[in-house]
C-alpha cells in the first residue's frame, strides 16, 4: 500500500488551522452583516458555458473541468461521437459538452453574475452581498500559491451612488482594525489611468502604461520610464506621466493637482469627482473616527484588474515593517458584470478578501486570540470504578455550565492520560479520585503554573469560566 | 445569450437559506466543542487513488472525476499514451492517472481515515474530530437528493471505550434537543445481527437476513419472512428471527429477552453487554435529564452501513406525527477503517448529522428563529443632500452600537425606497428628514405596526436592541 498524500496545491487543515481560519471569517461576516450585506452560496460546479471565456485565454486553461460520468455505458454512436471529441481535446483548448460540461468555480464574481440574471425578478436591488467559499485553479502551486483557496467577496449591485464605494472602505477599515492588521487602503481610478493615456495622446496605450506604472515599486521611476519607451510612449507622454507621478501631498493636494494637469480630460475630472466625492462619503461616515481616514492613499499607480473595472478601484497592503506580503484584499466599480449572461446596464462595486494572506499576517504579527489553539479548557483524568461515574457526572455538570470539557475515555495508566493530557494542550485537568468522590470535591490542576488545589464543584466552574 | 443555469443536483443558497443553514452548523459545532470534538477540513479534491475502491462498485462509478489539465499542450508520445488510456476509460469503468488523477470527495469518512494516517505522529489519541463540509456524488438528483450536499461527522478514534458511545448519543440529545426536532434514537449492535445469522446456523447469510429485516416498517413481517424464504433462510431460521423481532418492552427487558435467546452465542452476548453498558453510561451522563433517554429504542431490526461497522450502531428519525422523513442521522463502531490506508488496530465511532435533512424538517416544523431571515433591522431612508450627510452620521453611530443597519444609497423617490424596504422585510426604516435633522431626533416607522414616532437616537438605539 503507498503513502496516502493529497494532490498538489491542497491543504487539510488542522484543528488549529480551521479554528483560526473561522476566527478570520467569523469576524468578516459579523462586518458584513452589520453593514447590511447578506450572505449567499452558489453551487461548486457550475455549466462549464458559465465559467468559460469570462477570465480570458489563461483562465480557460486554468479551469479545473470534470469528466462527465458513465463514459463507459454508452452506446456505440455516442462513443464515435466522443473520440472526435476526444480528439479535438488533445489539439486546441477545447471544452467539449460530451466528455466535460461542468467545472470547479474559479472565482465568487462570475456565479454571483450568474445567480443575479437567474434572480433578476426576485432581488430586491441595490442587492448588497457577501460570500465566503473556495475556488479553485489549476495553477503551479507555490508559496502562498494554491489550487483550491479561499476567496471573501463583498458587492452591491444595481447603485451607481458613491456612498457604496465609501462604506466598502468602512468595511476595510473596521475589518482590519477587528483583525489587528495595520494598513494602507491604496485608491485610484481607472478614469484618471484613462486619462493618462488621452494626455499622452494615445488613447488606446492605457493598458501598456498602466502595465508600466505598476512596476513604480519594484523598479523605480527610471524602470518605468525605459519600459513606456518600449511599449511606444512618446517622450512628450512619458514627461506627462513623470509629472502625475510626482505629484506629492495629501489626497486633497494630490486630487488638486491632477485636475490642474487634467482639466482638458472629461473622463479624469470624472475621475478625480468621483474620487474626493468617495473621501468626502468616508468621511461623514467615519465620523469621529477621523484619523482612521490617515490610512487612504490616493494612488495613480495604482493599476488592479483591468479587465472589469471601470470606476474607483482599491487595494490593501499591510503596513508593518516587519511583514512583506503584497496585496492583502483589492476591488472596484465595474459596470455591466451582469451583461456577461444578457442583463445590462447593472453596475456594480465590491471588494475581496484574501483569506490566505490575512492568515499568514496574523500568524506572522501573533495576533489571533490565545484560547482559539485549544478547544476544551479541560480534561477529567479517568481513574475507573465508581470514580469514572463520578467524573461523568461531573463531565457533564461542566458542559451544562457551557464549559469545554472531555474525560479520558479509558482508565488509562495515569502517564498515559496526562501525556494525552499535554499534548491537547488543555489549560486544566481535574483529578476525580476517591477522596474527591467521598467529599463530593474535585481536584483541578492548573497545567500552566502545576498548581493543584481542591475545591467545590461550583468553585471549579468559577475557575474554569476565567479569561486564561 | 442562452438563459443562464446551474447543474442538475447543485443549488445556490439564497441569503434567508444560508442564515439558516449557518444556524444548523452554528449549533452543531458549539455542541461539538462543548464534547472535546476538534475540528478538521479536507481538501475538496483527492487523489483518485485515495478514493476508488472504498465505496464498492457502485461508489466507484459515482465519484467525480476531475480532467487532467493542459491535455492539449502534450507531446506527440504521451498523447498516444492518451489515446490509450481513453479507450480504457471508453471501455470499462476504468480511472487512468494520464487523464484524470483527482476527484471530488465522495464522503467525510475515507478523507479523515487519510488524514489520521498521514498525521498519525502528531495527533494525540484518542483523536476526536468533527468535520462539516460538502460531498459530490453522481448520483441521479431527485427531490432531497443533490449531487452537491453537506455531510456533518464527529468521530472519535483510538479508542474502544464505549463512553465513546455514550457520549455520542449525548451529543445527539444535545442537537435535537436545541434544533427543536423532536426524535427516536435506535440503537443496535451489529454483533446482534452476527448473532441471529448464527442462530440460523447461516453466519453467511447475515447480509441477506439484515437487508429483508430492514424493510420490517415498509412491508411487514410477513414481508419480510417471504424475502428471507427467498433468500434462502431455512424455516427454523425464520422462526428464530420472528422470535426475536417479536420482543417487545423496556430496552431492559428486550436485552434481557435477546440474552435468553442468544446465550450460546459469544458474538451475540458480547454485542448485549455493549449495548447495556453504552446505556448505563449514557444513564450516567445524563444524569438528572433521565427522562431524555425515554426517546433511545434498542431495535434490532435498524441495519445501516454494513460494509464498515462492526459495533454498536445508532440511527435517528424524527418523531413528529406531521413530518414524513427518512433518517436524520445515523453511525456506529467502526473497527480498522484507517487499515484501508495502512494504519491496523485503530477503532473508531461517529456520528453523522444529514443536514439537508434536518434542515427541512426544520422548515417544516418551523423551528428556525423568526429573526434570521432578514438580516439587517433598519433602513435609513436617503433624503439627499444635508439628510444624506445627517443620515451617514447615524448610520455609523448606529453600527457602533451593533446594530446592523444600511442606507437606500441614493435619494430616490420615496416610493421607490419604501418598496426596497418591504421587499428586504425590515423591522423598521428610520426617516431622517429636514425636521428631524435640525431637532437632532430621528423618525423611527415600525413595518410590522405602522407606527412612527419621533425620539432621540439614543431612545432609538434602545427600541432596535429590543427582540421584535
Amino acid at each position: 500500500m503507498s503513502k496516502p498524500s493529497i494532490p498538489q496545491g491542497t491543504r487539510d487543515f488542522s484543528p488549529v488551522e480551521v479554528r483560526k481560519r473561522q476566527f478570520i471569517f467569523n469576524t468578516l461576516r459579523d462586518i458584513f452583516e452589520l453593514y447590511g450585506f447578506q450572505p449567499l452560496e452558489t453551487p461548486s460546479m457550475e455549466n462549464l458555458t458559465t465559467l468559460t471565456g469570462k477570465y480570458g485565454e489563461e483562465g480557460d486553461r486554468l479551469i479545473f473541468k470534470i469528466l462527465n460520468n458513465g463514459l463507459h455505458e454508452k452506446k456505440e454512436d455516442d462513443k464515435n461521437r466522443l473520440n472526435a471529441e476526444w480528439d479535438k481535446i488533445l489539439s486546441k483548448p477545447y471544452s467539449s459538452p460530451v466528455v466535460t460540461e461542468r467545472a470547479l468555480r474559479y472565482d465568487l464574481t462570475i456565479p454571483f453574475a450568474r445567480y443575479v440574471v437567474m434572480h433578476q425578478n426576485e432581488l430586491a436591488f441595490p442587492f448588497r452581498r457577501y460570500q465566503m467559499q473556495p475556488v479553485w485553479r489549476a495553477d503551479r502551486p507555490q508559496k502562498g500559491r494554491y489550487r483550491e483557496f479561499w476567496q471573501c467577496d463583498a458587492d452591491v449591485v444595481g447603485s451607481t451612488s458613491l456612498i457604496n464605494e465609501a462604506e466598502l472602505l468602512c468595511i476595510y477599515q473596521e475589518a482590519f482594525r477587528q483583525l489587528q492588521i495595520p494598513v494602507v487602503i491604496k485608491i485610484n481610478s481607472r478614469k484618471l489611468l484613462a486619462a493618462l493615456a488621452e494626455l499622452c495622446g494615445m488613447p488606446e496605450k492605457m493598458m501598456d502604461i498602466t502595465i508600466a506604472m505598476d512596476k513604480l515599486d519594484k523598479i523605480g521611476w527610471v524602470g518605468v520610464a525605459k519600459e513606456l519607451q518600449e511599449r511606444g510612449i512618446s517622450d512628450d507622454g512619458i514627461w506627462q506621466i513623470e509629472k502625475v507621478i510626482n505629484v506629492k501631498g495629501t489626497n486633497e493636494e494630490k486630487l488638486l493637482a491632477f485636475a490642474d494637469i487634467m482639466q482638458h480630460s472629461a473622463t479624469g475630472m470624472e475621475g478625480i469627482n468621483e474620487l474626493s466625492k468617495t473621501l468626502a462619503y468616508y468621511k461623514e461616515l467615519a465620523g469621529d473616527n477621523l484619523e482612521l481616514g490617515l490610512n487612504i492613499d490616493v494612488d495613480i499607480s495604482l493599476a488592479r484588474g483591468l479587465n472589469y473595472y471601470t470606476g474607483v478601484i482599491v487595494e490593501v497592503v499591510c503596513n508593518h515593517p516587519e511583514v512583506k506580503m503584497g496585496s492583502i484584499g483589492g476591488g472596484g466599480r465595474y459596470d455591466d458584470l451582469t451583461g456577461l449572461f444578457g442583463l445590462k446596464g447593472l453596475s456594480g462595486v465590491g471588494v475581496s478578501f484574501g483569506i490566505d494572506r490575512i492568515y499568514d499576517v496574523m500568524d506572522e504579527l501573533k495576533v489571533f486570540p490565545e484560547q482559539i489553539a485549544t478547544g476544551s479548557q479541560v480534561m477529567l483524568v479517568n481513574f475507573g470504578g465508581e470514580n469514572e461515574s463520578y467524573a461523568l457526572r461531573l463531565l457533564q455538570q461542566l458542559r451544562a455550565a457551557n464549559i469545554a470539557a472531555e474525560i479520558y475515555p479509558d482508565s488509562a495508566k495515569f502517564d498515559k492520560q496526562m501525556k494525552y493530557a499535554n499534548r491537547r494542550g488543555f489549560a486544566y485537568v481535574m483529578l476525580p479520585g476517591d477522596e474527591e468522590r467521598q467529599k463530593n470535591m474535585v481536584s483541578l490542576k492548573n497545567f500552566k503554573t502545576g498548581e493543584q488545589k481542591m475545591v467545590s464543584l461550583e468553585e471549579c466552574v468559577g475557575i474554569l469560566k476565567q479569561p486564561s
